[in-house]
C-alpha cells in the first residue's frame, strides 16, 4: 500500500481515491492536476491517465470544455496539433482542489480506519 | 432563476447543483450541511432532502457511517430513536464544503456563461 502521506491519485490503489470530495466525474481532478503546469496535447493526456479510455477522456475533456473549465485549440498545422488547456476560471477550481487533496492527506487514515471497523462490526 | 449569488443547494433550479465539486454521492455535501448544526433523526433529515428518497437517503448515510463521517446512534427507547451525526472527522469536511461552496458561488455565472456559448456553437 502507497504510504496513506504520500497519496498518488494516478495510482488505483492509492488510498486517496477513496476521499469522499469529487471534481466533475470520476477524471476531473485528474485531468485539472495534469494541466496545472500548462496546456497537453491528447496524447500528452493519456500517459498519466492511461487507465482511461481514449473514449471516456475525450467525454471528460469535452465535459470540462462545456463548463468551461478547459479551452481546446486546434492548431492548423500538419499533422494537425489540438491542444487542451485550464482557461482561467479552470485555474480558480486549482485551490479548492488542492484543498481536498491537502483534507485527504490529513484524514485518509482516519477513513481506513473507520472502514475496517464498520466491516469488522459488519463480520 | 434563483439569484447565483444566494445558491440554495436543496433547490434543483439552483445552478449551484452544476458545480464540478462534489461530496460522496449526490446528496453527501447536503446531507453533511444538514448536520452541521446538531444531530438529526432520519425523519428531519428528509424534510430538507425530500426529493431523496428513504432508501437513498439510507444508503447515502450508511456510505458516511462506513467512511466514519457519520454517526448513527439507537437509543433504547419506546418508540425506538435514531439519531445521525457528523463525527469529529466528518466536521473536518465542513471547511472544503464552505471552500466549495464558496467557489461556486463567485464562479457559478462564468459556468453558466460558457454552457450557454458552448450550445451556440454547437448549434
Amino acid at each position: 500500500m502507497p504510504d496513506p502521506l504520500r497519496p498518488d491519485m494516478f495510482d488505483p490503489t492509492c488510498p486517496s481515491r477513496i476521499m469522499p470530495i469529487r471534481f466533475g466525474d470520476k477524471w476531473g481532478g485528474m485531468i485539472l492536476r495534469c494541466l496545472a503546469d500548462g496546456p497537453r496535447r491528447f496524447t500528452e493526456l493519456r500517459v498519466p491517465l492511461h487507465r482511461c479510455s481514449a473514449k471516456v477522456l475525450a467525454e471528460s475533456l469535452r465535459a470540462l470544455e462545456r463548463d468551461g473549465i478547459v479551452r481546446r485549440t486546434a492548431y492548423d498545422e500538419n499533422p494537425p496539433r489540438v491542444e487542451y488547456a485550464l482557461t482561467p476560471l479552470g485555474r480558480t477550481l486549482l485551490e479548492p482542489l488542492d484543498a481536498a487533496c491537502e483534507w485527504a492527506r490529513h484524514h485518509i487514515g482516519g477513513i481506513l480506519a473507520a472502514q475496517a471497523a464498520y466491516e469488522g462490526k459488519a463480520r
